[in-house]
């Protein structure tokens, strides 16, 4: 159940280096950090309508579906700049002190 | 290392009957979904600054942080929808059929 | 020189009812409000990438382009919502103690 | 009842150089770009969510009043740069074959 974004994480690494004309993942990197960033405004701005729709409507399938759109392209995101959902879990785990950070520390990042 | 979202979805259910003086959460609870929305678009855009900022600088903490912050208050929203980050991550699973999904089915929801 | 985004009012109101396959403005009705919101969002992401760039490389073409987008889709939903450029122009002029307001006054709305 | 934008933006050139302590323009950009497109990106965010309110409940004076904060922020983001509500302008006359653009030929710029 847990871990999904470290084994997403690794698929987009795997992606990265794919043909652009298979994988979407290959074909946003061969485009640039900017199409990457449009992405991740676009799911936002989705996100935000499928939020306002579920509140009138109590139909939350579409928001399930453009907030992963949310995560996902942002996890493309840090993947271009270098960077892993791990790297944000740290911060969200120091800043509520969460579990794990022991953990974190014994690894080789 | 894992679970760390679903800690952080217990910490946001727990807070959302907190004191809305001492509780950010609570506060945003407080002041409803437009709000809480209105964070959300607040943190992608400044996702994508930093984003850009790191493309040019190499620095890269401030995009941590802001992603950490655009993950967080976009959890905040679903928890006020009546959702959870499992929810999104089972949408992430089934879509890159990433393992877990099994443990899922023997869940209760 | 002025009243451009008046005559484009008037462009906008005459292609509502258009046949959608040669008019995108009425593609846009057609698919409704939130693809008209979708590329509210898309095309302001646009413009913030577009600014960052410019700040880095003094090149602001593609930002006039951007920003004229953000405008163009922003007037698409307000007449969408029986809205037009004028109310928001009037809306800055009471901010800012702009003169007009007289001869708007006098106009018949 | 025209030309609210030009005037708005010669507003905005005379307060670049204002006190930041009185004059919110000025405060903004002793904050610098990053503040600016901040801003666009949360008056954005603001104006997604009043039309959605507004197509729920048949009330658009938020709207109108967010798309004016939208606007607004562009101006200033488009004054930092250097640019003018005149570029923008230009920008959507010549697309859509609109009047005015004999006037800007012959015009300084």
């Amino acid at each position: 159940m847990s871990d999904i974004l470290l084994q997403l994480a690794q698929v987009l690494e795997a992606r990265k280096e794919a043909d652009p004309d298979t994988s979407y993942v290959a074909s946003l990197h061969e485009k640039g950090l900017n199409k990457i960033l449009e992405k991740v405004g676009e799911e936002c701005t989705e996100t935000l309508i499928a939020a306002k729709d579920a509140e009138t409507s109590g139909e939350t399938r579409a928001l399930v579906s453009e907030t992963a759109d949310l995560w996902f392209h942002s996890m493309v995101m840090l993947s271009r700049l270098g960077l892993g959902p791990q790297d944000v879990l740290d911060e969200l785990a120091s800043r509520f002190d969460l579990s794990g950070l022991e953990e974190k520390a014994s690894r080789n990042r």
